[in-house]
């Protein structure tokens, strides 16, 4: 089926140019062997727990020829009995047979509540910078996606509100726990003004979790589903995944939305893929009820937790006049900025050249022209304690490479 | 997260009223123990390859560690190369690396493509009868979805013409091959005019073929995709899925497609998903590897094959001066008619009295003011042959009954 060129297609407009990715241009960079890549989105590898999955499989498999069949397309009841569960553990309540469906991953219950909710003309807003995939399933519905300024505190909620009057969005994407790329979290006191604003501008309020669970130090601040009161519970939509938690491949995440949005969102799935894989759906279920789950997230945390600790005392001895930074208190990532307005992208090249990778700030801003460009997300998630100290030591090199004009041989796209 | 009323949600357009599902309303009937369900659109449960699945599934298992992270959204490439072996053997050429993609079944990989090229003020086209959840997903888009009436030879491609001429529709969705509902395909001469078609109005044919390996008789006639010449190869896009053939359950399926559209919907794909599973991914890689996939879908045809003659035969003896019927040369439905124009929704409850269920024709039309009330869908893969007589036998005593005027318990939602 090779084709001759210019056939002349007409795309849907939010289409018409393929998406680039910065971050996804990292990725030879990253996997070069002996390069420390503090630039993955990913969880760790190492860490996910193959024994338990496997166990949790051979049950399933046991019992496979009735998990073969179409199936429900708001997910297993099994499953969504345990997301329940665990959404009730984060003080969340709801119906899992009227407010629970299960996703494929936390993606899909984003681009089924945008898909729902808007169309060309719409407005909707995100946080400035964020995960570019969030953005993009907002985009894709073709309505006109604003940026609300965000940083290591979180959404700003004057310029949140200012901008609602104006546009009068119908939907608002946030992570409120341990952001990508900030790794911020919104203080009780904003999650409880935010929720205002959702029943004040009645915009449906989707809070993206999916790191919530990897808190390793500081006190749980609620999801804002879990504070949510009278009218403002039908203006929230928590959304969440076992991704960070249990593993990527899975695909499996949920959604808790008022019981009109979900209904909605279930028959956008139907014409979409008609259900998540029944046969992963169990397994995952099988994990949770065999207390794998509840074993194994104290691990991810405790590794991540060390990891974050090497990241800040890395960066505070390796390059305490060079780089300032917040640390985290969960997640998998950190937002730095080198001093001196240093443009992150330019010293890129050199750190590449030196063996650790991390991605500018930039590639996360929905306009490169509001960008910090000093900004970097490091992650801390997949590298030892030693690696990400090395990765540190070799960033120092860079940016002295950098500050001298050395010459350099990486050359990246603009 | 329980909702007081009316909240004054603003839902995109085509989410406004949410879908009401006719087939879906049959399920309680269709699932009750001692009834004959010929209304299923599933493949027959008993004929699942357990064994087949849990031996991939066990090889995968001893690798499980390099499946469990995030992967390529286009897919597994194990399994990119398999899918283009088996769409080889079907005649189609493609480059696994440009032109195809792995999905979320058929269904999903006609949402992506109804996605990158449909937006409200847009046309698009789908037979009428067809399966409702494929005009869903293109009805999601915003786009204006037009019919054009279809039957035991497949779409009347004059009236295809004469509408394309009228409305420049983007798309044009098709399934030529033992289609749903009708269990028609299109000729070898039909498939040569619509390709001429989708190239002179420059419509994107979809060919959605989940069956076409579902033939036990007759000729094969190739896909549509596999008779694109020149400028043709342009405009068709090949979507199947390893539901009828393996397991819906498994939730994969793939689209060949012009690497300028596949390479979209890779970015459609990505803030949908961000991939479908590579663990179930990679199961189905090793299933196919293993020469499990070529060893079982003969088992189906002939199974399947036993099955429509059965059907044949009963409606010929039990019910010949009552319904009229084409028999399929493979798939999973038959297309038939109640004599007299007897309205096959009137008789539905007397058969629901007499432990028999179809679907009526009327379900299976975008615009229900166009329905052929006589008709009704048969699926005659999932019971077995003396089953099928049984339910063929009770048909005729509901029909009796029906045309007797006898009262009768079972109330349908209109």
């Amino acid at each position: 089926m090779s084709s001759p060129p210019v056939p002349g297609y007409r795309f849907a407009a939010p289409f018409e140019i393929p998406a680039a990715s910065p971050i996804r241009s990292l990725v030879p960079y990253a996997n070069r062997p002996g390069t420390i890549s503090m630039a993955g989105g990913y969880p760790a590898t190492e860490l996910f727990d193959v024994e338990g999955l496997n166990a949790a499989s051979a049950k399933v498999g046991a019992r496979l020829a009735a998990c073969l069949q179409y199936s429900n397309i708001e997910g297993q009841a099994a499953l969504r009995a345990q997301l329940a569960r665990l959404s009730a553990e984060r003080g969340i309540q709801c119906d899992p047979d009227t407010e629970l469906a299960v996703t494929g991953g936390s993606q899909q219950s984003l681009a089924l509540l945008a898909r729902v909710m808007l169309q060309p003309g719409d407005a909707a807003i995100i946080e400035s910078p964020c995960f570019p995939n969030s953005r993009q399933a907002l985009r894709h519905t073709g309505a006109t996606v604003h940026a609300v300024p965000s940083g290591p505190d979180g959404i700003d909620l004057d310029a949140l509100e200012a901008l609602a009057a104006r546009v009068q969005p119908k939907l608002v994407s946030v992570v409120a726990t341990f952001s990508n790329p900030c790794g911020a979290t919104l203080s009780l006191a904003r999650r409880r003004r935010l929720l205002e604003l959702a029943a004040r501008y009645r915009f449906l309020l989707v809070e993206d979790d999916p790191y919530g669970e990897l808190r390793f130090e500081g006190e749980t601040v609620p999801p804002l589903a879990a504070l949510a009161e009278g009218e403002q519970r039908n203006w929230v939509a928590y959304i969440s995944s076992m991704s960070k938690t249990m593993a990527p491949a899975l695909r499996i995440g949920w959604m808790i939305a008022p019981a009109e949005v979900r209904r909605r969102c279930v028959g956008a799935k139907a014409a979409d893929d008609m259900a998540s894989s029944a046969w992963i759906q169990e397994i995952v279920a099988q994990y949770i009820e065999d207390g794998r789950y509840h074993a194994h997230v104290p691990r991810i945390r405790e590794a991540y937790a060390g990891r974050c600790d090497a990241l800040a005392r890395a960066l505070t001895e390796e390059l305490a006049d060079r780089v300032t930074f917040r640390k985290p208190q969960g997640g998998m990532f950190c937002w730095a900025r080198f001093n001196g307005d240093i443009d992150a992208g330019k010293v890129l090249p050199y750190a590449i050249e030196h063996e650790v990778v991390y991605v500018p700030g930039k590639a996360f801003y929905p306009d490169p022209a509001q960008a910090d460009v000093s900004a970097m997300r490091l992650s801390f998630a997949t590298m030892s304690a030693a690696e990400i100290r090395q990765g540190m030591v070799r960033l120092r090199a860079a940016l002295q490479a950098y500050a001298e004009g050395r010459p350099v041989s990486v050359t990246l796209p603009a």
